[in-house]
């Protein structure tokens, strides 16, 4: 109840994962007579799987619509007020109220609120370089990206796609091209694709990229883009040569949308992102929370804030703050860095520090590699992986691990995610008891595998 | 060295997965000037996958030795002398000396070993019933087993089998059978299959296999085989009824094999396996130690002593007791429970405790279950899966997982494994950073689903 004995109000502003899962949850904890929750998006839709727009685009997904978990209508039919296209443009964080602007009618108010959620999300790196405006060239950040993306598809004639980055989106995106039947050719700034990875594990996914038809041009900074006279791109240059392109997507990451939050002088991180305590309380905030790929999230391995824009984060801190912010108590208390993603059959998965992030850290430690199989040897299917274990010099706890492989490796790495939450030593996990039967694993998990590696190599260099 | 400066002998007892991989580490620990190694096996075989031979009898795998990882020439060549088809008949514990004989020439010798290792394995329950030494009527324990099946399968025109028993065995071998073209039928004492998971989800399983031409009779508890006058099966009968059966396989489960050890005065537990300690020394024996199906093991969530075979744990122990033997240190700290397995493609996961167990143990506890899928729900390929969780009343303390669902859904479990390891919280659990992407999980993984419903319940259920 507010000071008048009227119902409080939740405002919200972004209407995806982080924004609707705060609202939904907090409309749970408290019906319309004790919260009214008001929610703005700028774009024409709520709740989407923005992870499922590679799949859209590349037709694994076959209508767009799939994607969305829960539209508009059925917000509102919980009692949840959603206001689409509609953008807000200052948070008043003194006044306790919010200005937005209608996109079709460019009419503009302000909305107070007693309690905010900032759920501003991310937008993709758009270097500032000639033609990186030109017609052709997308990022694949939101449900309208993707539409945009799929029209210029439609209507461009030419089956030339160049990728901008060789990230976990520019990778799903060159499965998407490919499924589309594009010459697909990745310009990528690092020397190897997946830049989450360390380099010998990258070197896998370019071999196999390379044998799926993808052309991998590693090293090379984009200098700009051609374009024609019809304002269509054309090509994307670098400094050594020009790679003719019909389409250009773009997928060099993403960065914290905080423009409004900067402007309400609300505290960010050095990567740019609302800083939060564990509540997902945007710090010396009472009232106004902040989550998903807006803000910047603790990694537990390194005991530093990172940002990491990845939907099930997202969905996990609007969960804590509709808790908080209807009444009750929940905390996110922070990530170890896993990530998994698949190009044609290929899966890739992270988890935990890098060599670099480990040595960035002062952080002394073995590295091993082992190869095994997904099944027993002898089972039909068996498919061959790569594991690459981390572990603390001398300690041997579980630094990272970093999976490339075929059907069954990815998800293998959700046992080290739980290892490093744990904290757990390599030695420990050599004992982990992981279910094994010949169509699963072979009798050694290959997880355990390279424990024993990585525990064998500990102790060899323990004195 | 032993006293007359010659090298040490390790006598190991068991040529499979425990017996074996002590034999090798040890060997990779000491050379043969420093330590002798002699294995005794019953068989004709070492180190082969037994868990493998349901796939052999289904025609999965097309050949038996492709189960055998290391032949005995393989294990010689290593400095390893390995003695098939000889049993070892008697353990003279205070002469340090094994007696064996050559089960061909039936001779008898003494060896005096300074380290002993038993892995004798486990054998399969066989009821005292008439007609269960009938020709037709199948354990399968050991690759002789799984040859001695196939043979019978070769020369019976029949298509009719019985499969007694529907556990992880029962249900594999009736996979194995279906492939083969049999009519199967599992007369099972327990009201569902698979009762190392609680009926609600055996029940499930129940349904999967009816739904592939399964016939499975509940509650029946079999009073005899019926024979005809050429000494083969014709029928298994319980009270209420005869079920026609050209083949018999036993899968009603495994005892320790510990005949030798009893009679040598070592120390049983209450399953009947021998007690060692986290070193796998038998209990009170400096130079004796055991593993594999022949020991009990530590359930680490409940913090008793229980017998599970399983060729995972033979191979754990087989390190450790190699390791240990050879001079060095090596620890197994026990098992929380796991095993998966599948029939057709249903498949069937557990860790942890069942409702019984926690009941048995007296500890109060919430369960919940849920649906979900194996991947984002409109990703292709998405199958469903039911996912039963246990968390301690107030504590929250996860007790146990059961998971039954089509592809994806078995190795899901290993999560809950380490969780269990790490002593964790459902609470804990729903924070947990595993693996997104929508062709690897939805959102929120299913194994997070059933922890925050967990929590959610511990929560309404604490004052």
């Amino acid at each position: 109840m507010d000071m008048n004995g009227g119902p409080e109000r939740l405002v919200v502003i972004g209407g995806d994962a982080a924004g609707m899962s705060a609202a939904s949850q907090a409309r749970r904890l408290r019906g319309p007579g004790e919260l009214e929750i008001v929610a703005f998006e700028r774009g024409g839709f709520t709740s989407y799987s923005a992870c499922g727009i590679p799949y859209w685009v590349g037709g694994d997904v076959p209508e767009r619509d799939l994607l969305i978990a829960r539209a508009p209508e059925e917000h509102r039919a919980r009692g949840i007020e959603v206001r689409l296209r509609t953008e807000v443009t200052e948070i008043d964080v003194a006044g306790r109220r919010v200005r937005a602007r209608a996109l079709d009618s460019e009419a503009e108010s302000w909305t107070p609120y007693d309690k905010l959620v900032i759920a501003t999300g991310a937008r993709p790196v758009r270097p500032d370089l000639p033609g990186m405006d030109a017609h052709g060239v997308h990022g694949v950040q939101t449900l309208d990206d993707g539409q945009a993306l799929l029209d210029t598809l439609a209507d461009t004639p030419g089956r030339r796609a160049v990728v901008i980055g060789a990230g976990y989106i520019g990778v799903e995106m060159a499965e998407a091209l490919v499924n589309r039947g594009y010459e697909v050719t990745m310009v990528n700034r690092g020397s190897e694709p997946m830049a989450t990875l360390d380099p010998d594990m990258g070197r896998l996914v370019h071999r196999a990229m390379t044998a799926m038809g993808i052309t991998i041009v590693g090293d090379a900074e984009v200098t700009g883009l051609r374009t024609g006279p019809d304002g269509r791109v054309r090509a994307v240059a670098t400094k050594d040569a020009e790679y003719p392109a019909d389409v250009v997507v773009l997928g060099i990451g993403v960065r914290p949308e905080t423009t409004l939050a900067a402007r309400a002088g609300l505290p960010l991180g050095e990567h740019g992102g609302l800083l939060t305590d564990l509540a997902m309380r945007v710090r010396g905030h009472e009232n106004i929370w902040a989550g998903g790929d807006c803000v910047e999230v603790r990694d537990l391995v390194l005991g530093q804030e990172r940002h990491i824009a990845l939907g099930t984060h997202a969905n996990k801190h609007g969960q804590v703050i509709g808790t908080n912010a209807g009444g009750g108590y929940a905390v996110f208390p922070g990530v170890v860095g896993t990530a998994v993603s698949k190009v044609c059959d290929l899966e890739i998965a992270r988890t935990g520090l890098r060599e670099k992030d480990a040595r960035r850290a002062g952080l002394r430690f073995e590295a091993v590699t082992i190869e095994s199989t997904s099944r027993a040897g002898y089972y039909p299917g068996a498919a061959p992986m790569t594991v690459k274990m981390l572990a603390e010099h001398r300690t041997g706890r579980l630094l990272g691990v970093q999976i490339v492989g075929r059907e069954g490796a990815a998800k293998r790495v959700d046992v080290a995610a739980v290892a490093l939450t744990a904290g757990m030593t390599v030695e420990q996990m050599t004992a982990l008891d992981l279910g094994y039967a010949p169509p699963f694993s072979p009798v050694w998990d290959p997880v355990l595998v390279a424990a024993r590696k990585a525990a064998a190599k500990v102790a060899a260099k323990t004195p």
